[in-house]
């Protein structure tokens, strides 16, 4: 039996956690068992090729734990009741599946009686607090181990050391760093460190295909995305699918700039096309079957539910009520979505629906009133105008 | 002396408003005096033809009041300092123009001592509520004569009225109806009267003229547009050369579905090249000079704002409260915007800023932490998930 | 089979809706069918002396709808779910079962086949509104009467009309005009159209008969009420037997100045005892089991709920969504709080709950830290703090 | 020239910062700065005692900086004008003036050009953040010391530490641990760390001194406290004469519970007889004055304020956003209100007011209309059931 310390290593394949591999082995003379959550962002080629990777590195086990399913489950599907983009532009591509995948690692760690969690965390971003946040909540009783952010490592130092060890790999010198995912991918590159700079064409990572526009339409069912052009799609392979179609446009690129959990201001490319095209159509369908308070209150609670998201609070239990709300407010949230598919950009069309709140039996807006009388507006208007009007009335001011 | 009754009509030049001329006159045998409020959809060729109309069709006086820039100092600049776009959309492209023309009107028939003011909305818009609302607060004593809501004419039988009456004037067989402004035009016809149909190519003002892309930069200080491309504009005049540019591009066409005023649901077409562009800059330029705090209030006010200017509540006293919030958090809002201009489409690409809280002295973000160690931030983690950590320890949940 | 008109009356008895039964008859010639809903507020001999007045006015038939138990289950809980007190003074006594009755008077009236639907609210308050908005959906095909506000009568004017027509009864001269229910009485009088005067003590429905302290414990299960003293009851009971012994220390008296729903301010005495105890004792228990977030989003749905709810709104869907929002957050709202009766007021001692988040194990507030230490709050502090010293680091403030 | 090490030692003369001197001039071979900032709870003789002991103590310098009226300006005139009150409950007694105090002492340690700020803080309470945030804002560059923090001492420990280096002091064995401040006085005693014992009679800082119920009249103008039964005051001393005035009846004892900066629930008793007083009071006076949806964002962003200020961040610049606003709304808060003392409690009587919105030539509240028809309120109601009766029309529920 081991008396080895044992740390879980959340491992992604990339540098800063191939670095961790060795170094952890070396440093604290434990078992290493390296996890990766996939929640869509890898093939099973991606997949194969990592867990090779690790064992090459020294990693005692190697888990892969299968989330996407789960993940569309448990976080998106409420993104998309609740429209939620970030500063009103971005879909959180990488925050709603890092806290995800963290609480997927805590509880793996705590089935295997580890005793310590490493991540490979620089010490300037969010993923960290994600990653301490629910480890401190899941596992509480575990250490967290950062050797990168403890260490404020640069890349190079953490290749030479790999070398010295006698790991030589090719580390790509790809001058964009992207981290994809079932919900959009990142794009990070020197352009981004800088406030006034874009991202030049080939750092993107699809690039336009098809030039001629092509119709699409999406049916919703209580709020979830269930069919394209009159096919079935369960939600993840409609959301694979939808990004296939849609990449060849080049759509949804944007850069985020926003505040991250640790106060600095943060800035990000991002592809998105499945998300945006998603969330763009749902609430256009929402506008139509949705009274304007439901609107209301879905936007300000949805708002809040992406900010704590991105901020690592998921297992907040008022999360839990939100995500109540906003699936209660998806009854009626069914119909099609018809748009246009566009370089660099798509088009909503117009929806049809039986929730349809616009209907021309009551009145057409702008035209003709046909439940109600001028008289009715009138007194409306009338009654509606009382309390500004006694404060004019009572208030001198000229 | 005349002993006439005395009524003011908001006169548009439009079919509705010239209908009342005629119809006025002969319903009250009164005195009828047109009146005009230009907040920047009137060329002075349009207010010319305008006022030789009304005076054919009847009218006795005929006034036009130029408040293109008071327009802009007493709304628009804070529909840019609030980014507001209604259902992240419409920039109230006409609610915004029509409750302060609601004002000058009612201001002007109390100056000119009359009896009644006529306004030609039909019944089932949100203009009728929009006039009748600032009419009973600023001129709570006159009569409100809306002929067409009364009525509930059609517009064939306006235009048979006006040829019984001798006015044979030919009304363009227009199958779309716009409304210009100075904050974009509006686009009506029978496509946004369904749900499903979108206006097709020739329903919009501006069609593409330009295909290459093109650099801009927009300057702003304090929150308020003064320079495009290094040359400094007054505000109104900025957004006109900035209306001009863009048009060529085609930019800022979409469609708004919302709630009217009267509870059913309206969709209008809309074109707000200048709009779209300004606000979205402006919104960037803040993500890097505001706090995370300070966006969030903005948004919750600037949001509330929006619903009520769009619902004629522009006079309440806490849109006075709300415009000072908004002026106040502007102080550091000063900075440049560069974007690119594509057809159909802009895209923002960065900003220069001396108020940019994105500073690489303190960190860069997902890179290097400088002010502050790991372990501050894995104390910072720890203290925030104290609570949820307590949470979860005290109720046992499976 | 009659041809005659059918008419709904919304009966309680009163002057106004008594005079109503006559008026009705005459007017338009038809059965008149009035109703009462029992909301709490009406005992078995109240409901009785009711039924026979009715028919002495000529009533064709006389219904009594006896709704307590539906009106807690479907208003009142959602109420003590969100400690809602109007502008954080009124508990909703009237404006709660209201619109409720309004529901049930609509179905009724569509029951039996009714044509018209009548009320007897005045012009200046909310219950027109709540009558009109109710019946507006629910039975949209119906006429509404309201004679009182349409005749803009006086008390005298009813009174004398009456003994024309030979109803001789006693108007009894109360001084105060109140309105019993299960949420509490309300109390209108001359004081109460004054802003500047209180209500004299014999206006108030309970008189101070106790002096002596009383300790009262009451058990909280998910939110709801469910025993008094360690005995069980269920909710409607338990509220009546709060509201004894909490009456006899005429606990529960306040004033409420608020917005009506037609834009003038109103002011009006109320008696609430038991809802003001069990909304202070629910939310104090709450503060112990809710995390932060939890607590603030139920405060901005509650307020909201409150304010749709007296302004005769509970008919959107929202409130729907809303209820089960609140709902949701009450899974971990039980336990019992202490409190002690003294004359005019109570105190609130303090909670026993399983569920308590202020747990001795984590550390005592103020005193020592068990789970964290002085480096990590330093460091909580220290990433707190970053963007504050960034925004003053970067504006040269003096 | 001195080469010692200079600190500055916020200090109150109690316990914890009285260990603070001799341990921080043994432990660091430094220069102690004792500063004490006076908000309003020392007299000038308490402010003498305690400089006496700081020298006693060995301090190199003591200096007392007397900013009570600077705190008012800066701090409790806007708890007033946004009546905040923390869960519905606390005045925010302590957590305001702290803050304010944080930043006094940071702006003195960097004038007299200090390395460091120390803080006698322990490590379970919000002091020692909102210390610690401040310090990090205005001086980043100071070294913050936190003896008893890091130490984790015990009252005990403290004593002994002082005695064995001579400091022999008779450290009164209070049961109960008050803070004096001129907004309110905290208690904190061993009932406080339970959750279900209340403070018993003696721990109260007033006892109960006159029995027979008091008139007072407080005038407000634009919304700050001017005038006592007519006689005018400077708002310092207004609020201390209210508390000689009121705490004679025992009045505004409560316990606050509610969640720490650090994430867990803290109780904590307080009376507050001025506060209290001043706060209901102004608050009765607003629902007289303003509208309806200046009180609904007023306590929005008043609730925030308050929250952002218990939790130390009284830096952010939202925070002087809200201020404005806050401000701005006050322009009409001018009048008189009319209240009764009691023992333990207080009666809002009424208000005068030359803004009110009640106003009897509009229309009596729950009598007779005025200036409207019940043909407007009828359309009033019409109009505002449409969008619930098309969504109730269109969506087929039994």
């Amino acid at each position: 039996m081991s008396s080895k310390k044992k740390i879980v290593l959340a491992y992604s394949g990339g540098l800063d956690t191939s670095y961790c591999v060795p170094y952890l082995k070396q440093t604290y003379d434990a078992e290493i068992h390296t996890v990766l959550v996939n929640t869509g962002g890898f093939s099973e080629e991606d997949l194969s090729k990592t867990e090779d990777h690790a064992y090459n590195l020294g990693t005692d086990t190697h888990q892969t734990l299968e989330q996407t399913e789960d993940f569309y489950q448990k976080v998106i599907k409420f993104l998309i009741f609740g429209n939620v983009l970030k500063n009103d532009t971005y879909p959180l591509s990488v925050s709603s599946e890092r806290v995800f995948q963290a609480v997927a690692i805590a509880k793996y760690a705590q089935e295997i009686g580890a005793d310590a969690i490493a991540h490979g965390s620089t010490g300037a971003g969010n993923d960290q607090v994600r990653f301490d946040l629910v480890f401190n909540v899941i596992a509480p009783d575990l250490e967290i181990i950062t050797p990168i952010r403890d260490q404020q490592l640069s890349r190079q130092e953490e290749v030479d050391f790999l070398q010295k060890n006698g790991f030589d790999f090719e580390w790509a010198e790809s001058k964009y760093s992207t981290n994809k995912g079932l919900w959009g991918t990142s794009v990070g590159g020197a352009e981004t460190l800088t406030s006034d700079q874009p991202l030049p064409e080939e750092a993107w990572p699809s690039q336009l295909e098809k030039q001629g526009p092509e119709s699409l339409e999406i049916k919703f069912k209580q709020g979830e995305p269930v069919a394209l052009d009159g096919k079935k799609f369960a939600p993840v392979e409609l959301i694979q699918t939808l990004h296939k179609l849609a990449s060849k446009y080049a759509i949804g690129r944007d850069i985020h700039v926003g505040d991250t959990i640790i106060g600095i201001k943060g800035r990000v490319g991002f592809e998105a096309a499945a998300p945006m095209i998603l969330i763009k159509a749902h609430k256009h369908l929402e506008k139509h079957v949705l009274t304007k308070w439901q609107i209301h209150w879905k936007d300000q609670l949805a708002d809040w539910y992406g900010m704590m998201l991105h901020e690592g609070q998921y297992l907040d239990p008022v999360m839990r009520n939100i995500e109540g709300f906003l699936s209660d407010t998806q009854s009626n949230v069914t119909g099609k979505v018809k748009l246009q598919l566009h370089p660099y950009r798509f088009v909503i069309e117009g929806i049809t629906s039986a929730n349809d709140l616009m209907n021309a039996k009551f009145g057409d807006y702008g035209e003709m009133n046909k439940v109600w009388s001028g008289q009715d507006v009138k007194g409306f208007a009338k009654i509606l105008s009382n309390q500004i009007n006694i404060h004019q009335s009572v208030n001198s001011y000229d």
